[in-house]
């Protein structure tokens, strides 16, 4: 590991490696194909129009987002196809409408109030889905609960408006799983749950697509008989709660945020740096007991290096610096006022907090601006 | 507790309640002036020129920030004697001339090679103030370390760009305190070894000013003596950290970021809200052993109810959703579609993330966008 001459850096960035997004997106794609599940890609994650357009040549045609600006956003830059996943809030009924003229606006409900809410608010049709919890236990309708999956069926389709389109859910738990047999044991569990649902209502005449989402179980996963849909974000990035889950390695992250060495303490084998929780996120995961903010990566030409975790731990994340405690043979490696990566936590947070990407060959990518500029 | 009726809510935004910030900022003056001190606000909390001009009729006319962009945007609103109080980037030594030929601009050094570095850059004069550790174990020289301190020093006094200010600690250990005796404590400890330094130097015939930082010290220390500046930031606003240390009431939290009721679920008295990590920040407390995201506020006419943490837990929080758990009692009095409001845990990382506030009577304040507009 040498880290090669970098020129001194004013302030943080976040870079972006384009080939590991290209070759991340490939994968995923690949795997998706062959074990034939339509791929509606979560774009929160990068939240950019120039990386969607690499899903185009892969044939993807529909994706999924987090919140209505986000869907104005791409359905800017041409796609027609768009799933609002998270439960319609009924507060936005009338922001609803107006993309829902503009494009096949697929939106989520979890309770016969915020349905009947959409049924005398839409101006216009929409694909419904129910939203199911499969054990992860954030939001949706329990998957033990079929009587209130059916209900809320019905009633989806009672309405002119609504069109029921499926079940779908989100499997975040495999988040804290580690290894595919653990992965592979949760996304199956999750699975059988939705299918049997699919069944109930099959058993009614009602037919019902099944979507599933999360990066682990599309990274992982091995048997998707029965899923029609998969809707990861993640992967486009990866980072490295995922690569302790075991979803990609670490040499497969593709973004880092460049931060300049403000502090060495010989003392105590720690640099700091100009890079905080404002600029990471003070997102963490847990490694050998301790909460950690991201891994160090040292620079090398046309990208980074990553260090081990166990010679490189980022173990305080203040709002403007953080603290990294490393070895000797990396601290002599690294000088004042030269960039040194920090490949993230939680990639969706850390690439949120930035206006634009910047690649490692040097190029600046424009990134949209979803918040906060919209925000408030 | 009775909430009062309010509208639906498309998406969140940051409320401030303006009547707190300004009587925040009377009583942490009023207590500096009593005990003789001089007031050199952290202006890194709210980063807004109309919240700044609020500390002028107090005589506040030096401030502290955390970047120098925020030290630019703030010269640009007439303030001419900034100290940034993070120890120089020495590859922002560029930036660093641009501003100091425009005001009165205070660094921070705390190794030999910056200072070097800072020496044979800088264009204009400087007032340099050596960065001290007391106990916080972040950035600066060791108080113990008085050989360290005192090369430090000289190394200063030998340039003729730089002028030798004082010694600068930031006590940022109390945050971990529970009331107003363990602050004290932590604060005593550190005045002691600042004064320990101090005379080291003056023993040599060498003048340093003393300068202290950090919050729950500014509201709860009693004895400031030989302390001649003091640099909080987060009491304009506090937050539910802040509140668990004893440095302010919950009601005397100033900023709350307001979030639409997307879900009820009466099975698991919960609900969800619209608002996640990314409008709140992932910045966490934690209360009887559980990692807490902020405390949940009901709607009143022109502002918000506190509700007591045993009441209502902020138990999860993803990128664009947030969990409740709630009372029966609290459950009842939430509407789908209606704002509820989350006191932060960290009020500095919640108002970084939003490009302006909204105050409580309905007008909006224009903030200053410092990141992510200026980054990367």
């Amino acid at each position: 590991m040498t880290a090669s001459t970098s020129t001194a850096l004013d302030k943080p960035y976040l870079a972006i490696d384009l080939q590991k997004v290209v070759s991340n997106i490939a994968r995923i794609a690949e795997r998706l194909k062959h074990h034939g599940v339509f791929f509606r890609p979560h774009f929160k994650t990068h939240q950019c129009a120039a990386i969607g357009e690499l899903f185009r040549p892969l044939g993807v045609s529909a994706i999924t987002v987090s919140s209505l600006d986000m869907a104005a956003y791409f359905a800017d830059f041409g796609w027609q196809d768009i799933t609002l996943a998270v439960p319609v809030n009924p507060g936005q009924l009338h922001a609803i409408n107006a993309i829902a003229r503009r494009i096949k606006l697929n939106l989520l409900v979890d309770c016969a109030e915020t349905t009947r809410a959409l049924d005398s608010s839409l101006e216009v049709s929409c694909p419904v889905w129910v939203k199911v919890d499969v054990g992860y236990g954030r939001a949706g309708v329990k998957w033990c609960d079929e009587r209130g999956v059916l209900a809320l069926v019905r009633l989806i389709q009672r309405s002119d408006r609504l069109n029921f389109a499926g079940l779908l859910t989100h499997c975040g738990h495999t988040y804290a799983c580690r290894g595919r047999e653990q992965v592979n044991g949760l996304f199956e569990e999750g699975r059988v749950r939705m299918l049997g649902l699919k069944q109930l209502l099959a058993d009614r005449g009602i037919t019902a697509r099944i979507s599933m989402g999360d990066t682990p179980s599309a990274s992982l996963a091995e048997n998707f008989d029965g899923v029609d849909e998969m809707r990861p974000g993640n992967f486009v990035f990866y980072d490295v709660t995922q690569s302790m889950v075991g979803s990609c390695s670490v040499d497969d992250i593709a973004v880092a945020v460049a931060c300049p060495v403000i502090g060495k303490y010989a003392q105590d084998m720690k640099i700091i740096v100009y890079g905080g929780s404002v600029h990471l996120s003070k997102d963490a995961f847990t490694y050998d007991g301790q909460r950690l903010f991201g891994q160090l990566a040292l620079h090398k030409s046309g990208g980074w290096q990553p260090v081990p975790i166990a010679d490189a731990q980022v173990f305080s994340c203040c709002q403007e610096v953080s603290q990294v405690k490393v070895t000797r043979p990396v601290f002599d490696q690294i000088k004042l006022g030269q960039p040194v990566y920090i490949l993230p936590a939680h990639s969706c947070l850390a690439a949120e907090i930035y206006p634009r990407y910047i690649t490692t060959d040097g190029q600046a990518q424009e990134r949209f601006r979803l918040y906060p500029s919209q925000m408030g």
